[in-house]
């Protein structure tokens, strides 16, 4: 099973590519799709579109998972988020891929098994559950990773208990 | 000059669309893309861009303008309708289209001379400047057609300047 884990934003969307096969997890790709602020909005969200498009059709993963929306922001950074969330789900749905969706708590706790990690814990975490040997850069390329592993993780569980 | 006017939004996204000549102004279509509340997000998007693109394709605007982000709303709708705005945002510049963008309060101001008009205010005036029997209706297809009013005063104002 070949997972696309994506934590979205208009500057940088951070993408990780990941195999899991019965609880083994193997890295595949990771990266950022990233677009200069001085570019007009429409012409970053057409970009944004096009590379997840092309990240899609390269590496045909057979299922999604997206970072939910976070609460703490304030609403300008939320509609831009959400702008950038929006033509990330139409790229998906548009190659017809299943997509799960985890909040940032049920992420970390997913990979560190405590809601309230820092970055460097998940960091740590993400390295070792991939056997990497350096930690994935940049943050946003971790944190698309971290959503992968998530969603491996809450996948296998509900096989298991099925 | 033919301007499409949107109004966006997850549940119903308003539009409008007029041909404005010289200060003449006439309506040529408007209406609201609506998504049920039981879809799925990534359903939803797909719809509202789709039903974009052939609103687009029959009437052939040469230019569009969108309503900017509200500032009193809460973080939770924001993201919402980022998302519904980012996928319109594609739409249009997948189709080429210059794309102009106002504040509610200008919106208001450009409509009715004042910044806090309320709905039936603006709705009275929609109906005057494009010479309607009757009032749009529902509520945000007025609205999209407030947007594109908007506009084609602005590009005049701007073309008298010049």
């Amino acid at each position: 099973m070949r997972i696309l884990g994506i934590d979205p934003g208009t500057a940088t969307t951070g993408y990780g590519v990941i195999d899991s096969d019965e609880g083994e997890l193997r890295v595949v790709t990771y990266g950022v799709i990233t677009t200069p602020a001085n570019w007009e909005m429409p012409h970053r969200l057409v970009w944004i579109y096009d590379e997840l498009c092309k990240i899609v059709q390269e590496y045909r993963p057979d299922t999604a998972a997206i970072e939910q929306l976070f609460f703490g922001k304030n609403v300008t950074t939320a509609l831009t988020v959400g702008q950038a969330r929006g033509v990330l789900l139409l790229a998906l749905a548009h190659a017809h891929l299943p997509i799960a969706e985890y909040p940032p708590m049920k992420i970390k706790e997913a990979i560190t098994g405590y809601g309230n990690a820092d970055k460097p814990q998940m960091q740590m975490m993400v390295r070792q559950l991939l056997n990497l040997e350096e930690t994935p850069r940049p943050d946003d390329a971790a944190d698309g990773l971290a959503i992968a592993i998530t969603h491996a993780q809450y996948m296998r569980y509900e096989a298991l208990v099925a």
